[in-house]
């Protein structure tokens, strides 16, 4: 019998392209010598395998509870979640009662947090306002999801320009474009790409203007980077914290794992509205009904006895350090004097570069190539736009590299800035 | 400044209500004393603690790699990919490269894969054919993705009944809901909830049937217990295997730690399709972009090294045990006397109950109540039925009770049964 065999895809389904990135990584494969500062992944030698074995063994020692190997629950273990909640707490600088566990969720690392918000909030055509530049994961999901991004103005020190934003929500709210915003997205602190936190006058200002537009939806803080910081301050207050905000449903979404092992990829939601999370837990249920029991167990171990702690406290060093030996390397190969400039982030992994204004560092672009043929990999800034982008920008990380390979990378970048 | 907040979710939000599955658990919680036969969880006794720890000591002695705790793929280890495969194949009764790492992806539990076949083909309104009767979980999912479940028949003994499907085949025709059938979900090996494996002949049946109605869709074969056979035994060859299903686009959905352990969730789908496992693979990239890498890498340990097939040989004859206890007690409470009947499986965790065609054991029935009342916990069959659901039906777990709890659970129910 011959049969042809009936394909079709879903809307979604049909949406789902390959990831950008997927190029950068192509790229690297196809030059073993590459070395990347594209890559957000964290730093190999920093590692805590010695933390995370003992703990396992602690946790898997003769008479101790097998639970830790059972399926857990879909909204999270609760010692965990009171851990997190005591913690984000403190951070906010109030008293450990402050934060309720029964509003967090664990996820599979932070991502999942900010896809099931996504879902239950948004249909396709429906617009979320993003930070510019924005995480560019981020920014493909909402395609992934038929969404459109619009980017919050910024000024040329990269603050937000709320004066360049009253103008856009009123020329919204005439073509009625203000309906269809669903949502909010920030990168509070230590931003992926950009490197910089919002500062406590741009988050309230920011919600007073929502507010004044009417605008009171639904808003994200993504922290993914707050531990992060190099000396270790917890920084402005998240959205949580200020009164501005208080009428907003916010989700703050976190991780502890970027700071502690990536490998074991547990993050974590904190929302104030009870309908939201419920129905991103609803959706969690059909996705996994519940992140892996083991790696909360292990978090919830290292949380508790301290050893998260101290693990931060030599991350942040080595962080520093290597940000430096990064930022030293690009100014002693001269890409300033080639009229590109960057700030020193406090914290997180990322170098946000400007090259000159015309200069384009695109992923088809010479630069981009001469890159690749030097040896040396980035992410284009122009992928970490919602709308417009900014071509001359690119993201470098130093979480990755050794020291070495940092300073091996940064001098085949200049060579190519100083050639193009 | 009085604001009021915008709130409202999307299509799927609103969709997503709270699963059935939470009452069952809300009356677990509100009765101490309460034994369950209700949750799918597994049996604490053996779970591979010391062979856990073991794997992780190794992984993290002086000297190894940290790789472990660093981000994995989106698509998952490449060595836990081709060790699947080749035990994929060998299962299959064919060599070991008869399978391709390629083509599988390593997911969040076995769930994940579904959800992400699903998303990516259908859309709201979109039909998937399922089994009568069928995994609850995934008729919710469905329920939350907007999709409808059709049962494909069966006859008294639980058998497909391929003439009836094809009279309904012809109806659905007639009706044009055919064009909107997107899927088929299968579970082959000891069904959730009915115990029962697809016999080759139904499976043959079957894809002869669909291709003669030109309905060669996607088609899912979730093998969630297959490892979990009593005597060890692979069964009926998959989906993948056959060679009526071979115009068919498949996925092969299984799970690594439900015969291991459950908290470390680990599943994967073996997808014969390219594009269709390159939109699942694109849209995991916007939800987790990758499973635990720690998980993954103890899995390949433990697969590699041959621990996890000796603890295959621990749990299997220790659920054959429980599920003879369980069944023992059940005819010893003159269940059977009372026109009672069940099969006795031979794997997976669930002995699946028909009381006399006229019983309701329903959610909001008597016999429900009087079981709560009387301390014992059990899923209602009508939960499993993606569309009219037999009222007479229920699903009791062997799984996670200790022997000495199955019996006295056993008992409860019995009594209530008795006194219906």
């Amino acid at each position: 019998m011959s049969v042809s065999c009936r394909h079709s895809f879903s809307a979604l389904g049909q949406r789902a392209t390959p990831p950008i990135i997927a190029r950068l990584m192509t790229a690297a494969l196809e030059n073993p010598r590459l070395l990347s500062l594209a890559a957000g992944f964290t730093d190999n030698a920093t590692l805590p395998v010695e933390t995370f074995g003992e703990a396992v063994a602690a946790l898997t020692a003769p008479g101790a509870s097998p639970e830790l190997l059972q399926y857990g629950t879909n909204q999270g273990r609760p010692r965990l979640r009171q851990l997190l909640a005591e913690r984000l707490a403190r951070e906010e600088g109030h008293d450990p009662s402050w934060a309720e566990a029964g509003r967090l969720l664990v996820t599979n690392g932070s991502q999942q947090a900010l896809y099931l918000a996504m879902q239950v909030l948004c249909d396709p055509g429906d617009i979320v306002l993003v930070d510019r530049p924005s995480y560019f994961v981020f920014l493909e999901m909402l395609r992934g999801l038929g969404l459109e991004a619009r980017s919050l103005p910024v000024g040329a020190d990269g603050r937000l320009d709320l004066a360049a934003l009253d103008a856009k929500l009123t020329a919204w709210q005439r073509t009625g474009d203000t309906a269809r915003i669903k949502a909010v997205y920030l990168v509070g602190y230590f931003s992926n790409p950009s490197g910089r936190s919002l500062e406590v006058d741009e988050k309230r200002g920011l919600a007073r203007l929502l507010s004044a537009h009417r605008l009171v939806v639904p808003t994200i803080e993504d922290a993914a980077y707050r531990q992060m910081a190099f000396d270790g301050s917890a920084g402005a207050p998240s959205v949580l914290a200020l009164e501005e905000w208080s009428a907003f449903p916010r989700l703050y979404a976190g991780t502890l794992t970027k700071p502690f092992a990536t490998g074991l990829k547990v993050g974590y939601g904190y929302c104030t509205d009870d309908e939201w999370r419920s129905r991103m837990l609803h959706v969690k249920g059909h996705q996994d009904f519940g992140s892996a029991n083991l790696n909360q167990a292990v978090l919830e171990r290292v949380l508790g006895d301290g050893s998260f702690d101290r693990h931060l406290g030599r991350i942040r060093p080595a962080y520093a350090r290597k940000m430096q030996v990064l930022h030293a390397a690009l100014v002693e190969g001269g890409l300033q004097r080639l009229g590109w400039s960057w700030a020193q982030p406090q914290g997180g992994l990322y170098l946000w570069l400007q090259a000159p204004a015309d200069a384009d560092l695109g992923l088809d672009t010479a630069f981009y190539r001469a890159c690749v043929g030097a040896g040396v990999l980035y992410v284009p800034g122009e992928l970490c736009y919602g709308d417009v982008p900014a071509k001359n920008t690119a993201r470098l990380t130093f979480g990755v590299l050794a020291e070495e390979d940092l300073r091996e990378a940064a001098r085949r970048f200049c060579y190519v800035a100083a050639g193009s």
